[in-house]
């Protein structure tokens, strides 16, 4: 049996030799990568399962359908999975149905997208017994289509600025929703637009003139047997999207539409029919969605940065282009040290991610467990961490994904590699889910008071425990955990750094509010090496932990490779400990780093196991065969249908004929 | 007369507010950037005259249109501007034709986009007299469309390696044009899928088995009546593409298909009827073309990054979110430090950029006249330069656009911002024309080359004359000037290294290009810093040239905040010159940079006068009134144009009656 499993007879050679080369087994790998040697290998017969039911498969590639056609296919293929899934999977085992529906429908959306993450979520945990009776088994049984409505127009994640109103009647027992302005129009919420016939709705909740704030609403938005929205709403889809254009983001007004008083989400928060307000024990218990959805995040970028660069290492060892010492034959370019450069760092995070983003999990689940018994101590931690996490992840994924798609040259640009889609929907989460800079300031928040703690002599808890830790030398040559040092020294210099520019503006006169704007740029740059340390970190604990020595050893090298790229990256803000001749000495580790790595390089891709379906990508293909297939993708493009389109018959043919009179 | 002369009653008063601010007359910018008051006033005049021919206008915004549809729209264009550009401009005047199309089609790309710039410039430069008479009039009548086809699937701009050939066949004095392997299809080129029925192939020229290398052919690819392909031509179009999907990017194959002798373009090298080779005086005038469109990219790709500014300044000025002082009011995120931040410093590159795109051309127009004279000493210069800034400049542009998208929160996420389209096509410049490694590692040759000469002694042109110079102290407090020292110095200091590295491993024994090949990453940097320094030095020597005091003011506060960014960005490579606290002080001076030029920040962007038809942005419209716009955009998009979706009717609806049994 092979090492590299991806092996199979007739595959490209080129292809094949790399595979040849590869030092350890990826199922075990894989098993590492997804936590356990049976999800590892549920993925594989998912994957399996779904590639023998043709009506499973795409009917065309994504990039020659339009919008409708997209949102008709989406459709299509959640239709058929409600009637397999069950064969196919444990349907409450998330992470199988996620696989399986990444599998089928990839990436670009489809009209139910949110109904089981974000419409049935708040109904089960803010609705009331009586309303779960009302709406949860119908919600779980697809009778209605939900969706959650909270961002407006004009506002983002900002809860307090949200103009509709909920404003209670007590003459008729009813709230009457309104969108006072255009600004004040739901706006992005997933499946609104045109799937959804209920929503749950975030408004200001106002009685008697009083506002009380964000409070979600159950709303039907449309006849559940027309589907004709309602009277009194205006719902709509928001248009095309840089990706994800087979989901319907929609928009959503009210004119003074009302609801009975039962549909406000009652578990927490309550409206007695005199109007009298009962307000909910703990106030954060919003928030904890969101945390949800960024705690999970790592995992997910780390993923789509493995789908780039699936596809750009493997067509990197099929493309030959130049020579090196051979003239009679051009090189994969997977051999030239720009290439590898551009390749490798991207490589090691995708991993770092995944372990990264297997710990914050853990932490997650930890501190939901500590919430249900009251225990809220470690959800500061927790959404500090998550909100560094989300904002350095999806920045790197973005940042890796474009240079993966230009590590193809000009095929990289034609949407048959389909990495621009990937791209489209990964770089998405620099802005939902709280926008990158905003979440920097707020695990900014959670830094500066820590280094407070620590300047006032108090103790402060592990993940900032370095940020009271003396500064000592440092001994490069003694491995990964000198560049730990080192990293924990520029993420404390900074930290205290910006928290003491910050105190010092305040002194000079400057209110809280201005003397934070001030220091804003060297707050979000601490928050930064507060979690690329943590990433690093985790990353050499996860490696040491191994046991397997072929999956360490290999491992090891990724390692070098991540913190040599890393240190020399954040080299002016540990200049204390890097002289200017280390650096240079780090820059020459990196390359050796890269020269180690080159045998295993995609091995440790195809280890991610992705299949040629969820790929959706010509260059990317497991088996090698880019070129011809690439061919035959672009004859069955839409445009090829006819020899002679039809604007060339309206506008060049009469162009030519006239000027040759 | 207002200063900012984009002041128009109704605006947005946010917007207005900061045109106010403005302490410069913005059509004096516009001068400067466009090179001549007159030119900056055609460029209004044209706008201004195409925005009263409604035939003009698009005829629904691009994003909602498919991709036959895009093509379309193109082909209706350009048949409308055959018939109104002679009133409007110039024909004959480059600029303000390239300005009329990019106002009329946009950037998305229309049939007749590569027939006067890659077509017809080969015909005339390689074409004999015969071959004018037979085919130029034809060609800019139009009773001919033609383009480009050298690219193919398996080879970029490697001339060497194309596989298409041209086999002369004595017997019949013809060519045999064959397409022998997938990868030898012609692939990439622009409007050969569908528009052209002509094309300049360029292929390897075979005689007596003998190969002579790639040669030009003018080659009929289609019927001239019906347009349908002739007998032995495979071709059609390769598909979509991130961006630029309007236009027929083509791919053609030859199945021994033979054209008659005169047909290969012999200005210069010449087949005898009876096989006899002849052939060209000077090897390298067949790069001349791509060093032409190198030349311009500069300037192009700045202004790409303008129109993402301009949305994204625009925006900020009236999108308000969250609360500094004043508690009652959000604020306008452009008072964020982190939005500035994000934005100003590519507002220094956008204007750096045009400066430095005005020089490269005057140094490409020095070189062409040289050559007319038999002088080709500045050609190595020039395509030294042009190699470097398209590199540095579409990466920067790229990144620059990015976050300029970003700093638009969700709403640039959506297509109504159209930033996304603009990046798409602006990265493409990172991989055509030369792939940026490619591309950096040529200059890298030439400075290497100059290193050498310096080290034995010799002398070197102007352009490296920096290489030479010895290593000094610098006073970081006397201006730009010193921080082009610091930029010098770490040029300088990365060349040697690199060049010292290249040489020793060499000395270990490695062959030339392997050598080459493992210090590629540091070559590569060496180039980046040398192409950084020219523009920062240019940046100042033209600021530094202007006599009108409020526009050098300004100028001058963008020179700083350029300056120290930079310098910042590129800490560790100028480690001797500038310590840990030099650096800590250059930050803060960024930062008061920042806040300094926030009052000019929208005249800033104004300057570059781009009408709110080429912006195509619902985010940047000149008036400000973005957010009933995004509605009427919104109502308006494809999805929109009926309440229930077939999708819903024909899957979800039967779905949720279903359930309901």
């Amino acid at each position: 049996m092979m090492l590299n499993k991806s092996i199979m007879d007739g595959d490209n050679p080129d292809l094949t030799e790399e595979r040849m080369k590869g030092t350890f087994d990826t199922d075990k790998m894989a098993a590492l990568i997804y936590g356990s040697e049976k999800f590892a290998r549920r993925r594989r017969e998912i994957s399996d399962c779904v590639s023998r039911i043709p009506q499973l498969a795409d009917i065309k590639p994504y990039p020659f359908l339009t919008r409708d056609e997209k949102l008709m296919e989406g459709t299509r293929k959640i239709s058929v999975l409600n009637h397999y899934l069950p064969a196919i999977i444990d349907k409450d085992n998330a992470a199988e149905s996620l696989h399986l529906h990444q599998e089928v429908i990839g990436f670009e959306g489809h009209p139910l997208a949110l109904h089981d993450s974000l419409f049935i979520p708040p109904l089960l945990t803010q609705g009331t017994d009586e309303q779960h009776e009302k709406w949860l088994g119908r919600a779980k049984r697809r009778e209605i289509i939900g969706c959650y409505a909270q961002t407006e127009m004009g506002h983002g994640s900002n809860l307090r600025a949200l103009e509709t109103t909920a404003t209670y009647d007590i003459s008729t027992q009813e709230f009457i929703l309104h969108t006072p302005t255009i600004t004040a129009l739901k706006w992005w919420p997933g499946n609104l637009g045109k799937s959804s016939n209920w929503a749950v709705v975030v408004a200001d909740l106002v009685i008697k003139d009083t506002h009380y704030g964000a409070h979600m609403f159950m709303v039907q938005i449309r006849d559940e047997k027309t589907h004709e929205p309602l009277t009194g709403i205006t719902v709509g889809d928001i248009g095309p999207k840089m990706a994800f254009n087979a989901a319907d983001n929609g928009f959503l007004g009210f004119d003074h539409y009302r609801i009975p008083r039962d549909h406000l989400l009652m578990k927490y928060s309550r409206v007695e029919p005199d109007g009298t307000y009962i307000k909910p024990m703990h106030a954060k218990i919003n928030y904890h969605g969101m945390v949800r959805v960024r705690s999970n995040m790592t995992t997910e970028q780390g993923l789509f940065l493995a789908h780039a660069l699936t596809i750009a290492v493997r067509y990197s060892a099929v493309r030959r282009q130049g020579y090196l010492d051979d003239k009679s034959h051009e090189v994969k370019v997977l051999d030239y040290q720009t290439q590898q450069h551009r390749l490798f760092p991207s490589i090691a995070r995708a991993y770092a991610f995944q372990f990264a983003g297997a710990e914050t999990w853990k932490l997650y689940e930890q501190v939901l467990n500590g919430m249900k018994s009251g225990n809220v101590e470690l959800m500061a931690d927790l959404h500090a961490l998550t909100s560094g996490l989300k904002s350095v992840v999806t920045h790197q994924t973005g940042e890796g994904i474009e240079q993966a798609r230009m590590a193809c040259g000009g095929h990289g640009y034609s949407m048959a590699s389909y990495i621009f889609e990937i791209f489209g929907l990964a770089i998405g989460g620099c802005t939902y889910e709280g926008e990158n800079m905003v979440m920097l300031l707020q695990l900014a928040r959670y830094l500066v008071k820590s280094v407070e703690l620590v300047q006032s002599g108090k103790s402060v808890g592990p993940m900032v425990a370095y940020l009271a830790e003396p500064d000592t030398k440092v001994d490069l040559t003694t491995g990964p955990e000198a560049y730990v040092k080192v990293f924990q020294h520029a993420a404390r210099r900074q930290a205290w750094k910006a928290t003491d520019k910050f105190h010092e503006l305040m002194k000079s006169g400057q209110s809280r509010d201005i003397a934070w704007n001030n220091c804003a740029v060297e707050l979000i740059r601490a928050s930064r090496l507060h979690t690329r340390l943590y990433i690093m970190e985790t990353f050499i604990r996860r490696v040491s932990s191994i046991s397997d020595i072929s999956i360490k050893k290999v491992l090891i090298d990724l390692v070098n490779v991540h913190v040599n790229y890393e240190v020399l990256d954040i080299g002016t803000y540990a200049l204390e400990h890097v002289s200017s001749t280390q650096l240079d000495s780090i820059r020459s580790q990196l390359y050796s780093s890269l020269d180690t790595l080159r045998p295993n390089a995609v091995s440790l891709i195809d280890s991610f196991q992705i299949s040629d379906m969820q790929l959706r990508s010509v260059l990317g293909r497991r088996d090698g065969h880019v070129y011809p297939n690439l061919f035959e993708w672009a004859k069955a493009s839409p445009l090829n249908q006819t020899h002679v389109l039809p604007s060339v018959n309206q506008y060049l043919k009469p162009m030519m004929d006239k000027a040759k009179l």
